[in-house]
């Protein structure tokens, strides 16, 4: 692991500390998926068993889970991990219960009165990847939300396994949004398939979920098409950004790096503390712990790039970690509360030597949805407000025209608008 | 204006009565842009310079609003306008703060807290197109939002006038956010500036507001760039659809019908009526109240592509209204707030006979950035929290491990990612 003496680099040196490693989304991998596109609007179902068969090396002839599959699921998934998917549901739910948008109303004037009402996503699409491993607790992230909002349909795909089967801890979750219908269809051809439509699968009006690089450039691309469909957020690598002092366990903080170190080879690993010595701690807690791990190839790769910094102060560590904005932030500070109103951009906050990411990532009751890649400095995280939609609603009396009336009408004459200025005027003369 | 009998139309061309013309972003444009945000990752403000020339046809050395300009764009603006904006703003001000997001919390479990909280985006980048005419009212639209969302720097560009000047109403609302740093820049090349950062254009975190056919390609390139920035929504040609019953009368749904007319030969106008007699009335007052605007031609061409549909009953009015997903909606109806649940898709809903669009365009407190062609299936109109992101923060003390993390290291198992297990199952060691 790179250790760096923050106060001891340039400007430049240190912008190259921050930087991620370029996604450059290479032009096959944007080619490939433009073809994907182009192969769903002119083959439908077709294209998707041909790429289904190319990546996932299943031949299907249904994507959909039966309602036979989708019963079957509990008994297939061990009991503890029936009872944990269930608990980290209840978890969830009640946090996101917590953020449904509620309308609000203000009477701007007399007889004018405005209001903003919410009304759920009709038809939306879930992507649950299966990674190296499947991925129930990003059913329920997504699941869980879209029913809190009520939206009417709810479309899910997720890649099908080696003999054609979905997870069924994957299914398990899935049915904590009731009605939710399940496909077998993986990668960019899922999202171009719920973009899109196709005869077996409906044309969903947002795409929500994680994904790899072919999966996010695929919704990047269902976005830029003219009429685009709308898309939770861009997805990226997964990131964690720690701030520990001297007062952290060294175990802990090296047990939460090499968490997110095995996600993947790009995961992006930050720490920055203010204590030499916890430093060293930490590097040789790294080493020991990773020898244990069954994902030590991938841990060890991810951590080639992450970096242990030396910083003069927490605070300097703190406005580091908002130039980078990362996606989880876990400050193992002795009053790590104290500084929450100095951070502005990240993803998830962890608090304290007691809040592990892995918490957030399955059942704290927070959304494993994130924004990645600097992302956090402009999108938030997944909620319920996601999958909502808000109208304003306005309502004039003649009173209320007659107080508001003028100064539109004014305002369209400024600026040209004379039609604007006679649909006011007319009802002024008659208000009168 | 043609006018059509829904019931007696077969499926397609129901479909075809609703499909909006299609805004085919032809290649030329697409490339022109490609070409802009290349010349100004290349040359910055030189080429900002060039484009300004060819497309405003003005040679301005710095694109920077002065304090003086600024200060002396009040005693420019008639009175009355003053007056007009300042009475638009104070109410716009009052719906929007309703809308500031607020945070929330949960003890999820015990020893386990969850909050979600919400921040400012830091730096935002406006845009208020010139048009046929300077529009201070979206300067209004997206600077008061920008400062109740508390955001940092607030850049707002506008294309300049034929002498180099920016419009004095425009800056003059822009005032409503006090900091605001205004460029004379206009089209792509002002988005492309705002998107990458100039030497004299600071890069933004997010861009809001709408813009013509450039304006809304550069906005999507933006946000298609690797790490690319936010925006607020996709942009496109204004649109109106009314729905009428007997009771209503004529001479102001024409005038509600030609007020959207006018926005430009590409707005979108629909009126749907269950009454064949108010059907005829508003077409001959439509032919009337044209004959007098000064903006006829261009209202006569948006009208030839515009719809008057006869329809069963209200019910079905509303229906295909939200199949349609209208910009701005308008219920001339005796008893419109009854029809409210039943809508789904709108941007802004305007209800009964004294609530002209007007309005909502200028001073009823609404935001007037809204979505089009059919976004407001899944986008909501501005608001202040599309300024703001939110974070979600939790903290577990040693009972909260205690409670939650068993579930916690369960599915992280069952997911194949022992490191994450590993760090909760050392913390429930030790919280022993
Ligand atoms: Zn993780
Ligand atoms: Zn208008």
């Amino acid at each position: 692991m790179r250790r760096i003496d923050w106060n001891a680099l340039g400007a430049d040196e240190r912008a190259a500390v921050l930087r991620r490693p370029a996604q450059a989304v290479s032009d096959t991998l944007r080619a490939g998926v433009r073809a994907i596109f182009e192969a769903v609007v002119a083959r439908g179902d077709e294209a998707l068993r041909d790429y289904t068969a190319q990546f996932d090396g299943v031949s299907l002839d249904d994507f959909e889970v039966g309602a036979e599959e989708l019963e079957a699921a509990a008994a297939q998934v061990p009991a503890n991990v029936q009872a944990a998917i269930l608990e980290a549901a209840a978890r969830i739910e009640a946090f996101h219960r917590a953020g449904i948008t509620q309308p609000y109303e203000v009477e701007t004037a007399p007889g004018l009165l405005c209001q903003r009402v919410q009304r759920p996503i009709n038809r939306v699409g879930l992507y649950v990847p299966a990674g190296s491993a499947p991925l129930p607790s990003t059913a329920l992230m997504l699941c869980i939300p879209a029913r809190l909002a009520g939206c009417a349909e709810i479309i899910l795909c997720t890649p099908p396994r080696a003999d054609g089967s979905a997870d069924p801890a994957v299914l398990l979750a899935a049915r904590q949004a009731p009605g939710v219908r399940v496909f077998k269809l993986g990668g960019a051809q899922a999202i171009a398939a719920m973009a899109l439509g196709t005869a077996s699968v409906p044309r969903c009006d947002k795409l929500f979920g994680p994904g790899n690089a072919w999966v996010d450039e695929a919704k990047r691309q269902a976005a830029q098409r003219p009429g685009g469909i709308a898309i939770d957020m861009p997805a990226g690598p997964s990131e964690v950004l720690v701030i520990a002092d001297a007062g952290a366990n060294a175990a802990f903080v090296a047990a939460d790096l090499l968490s997110q170190a095995e996600h993947g080879p790009d995961s992006q690993v930050l720490l920055l503390t203010d204590s030499a010595a916890l430093l060293d701690k930490v590097a040789a807690e790294v080493d020991v712990q990773l020898a244990r791990l069954p994902r030590a190839d991938i841990a060890r790769r991810a951590l080639e790039a992450s970096r242990l910094v030396l910083v003069r102060d927490i605070g300097q560590a703190i406005a580091i970690s908002d130039a980078y904005a990362p996606e989880h932030l876990i400050l193992a500070l002795r009053e790590p509360r104290a500084w929450l109103a100095r951070i502005h951009n990240a993803g998830s906050i962890f608090l304290g030597d007691w809040t592990p990411e892995a918490l957030g990532d399955y059942c704290s009751g927070s959304n494993h949805v994130l924004p990645t890649g600097g992302a956090a400095r402009a999108w938030s995280g997944l909620s319920v407000a996601g999958f909502q939609k808000a109208i304003t609603v306005q309502e004039a009396s003649r009173i209320g025209i007659a107080s508001a009336g003028p100064c539109a009408a004014t305002l369209a004459h400024a600026e040209g608008l004379q039609a604007h200025a006679r649909a006011v005027e007319l009802r002024l003369e008659q208000a009168a």
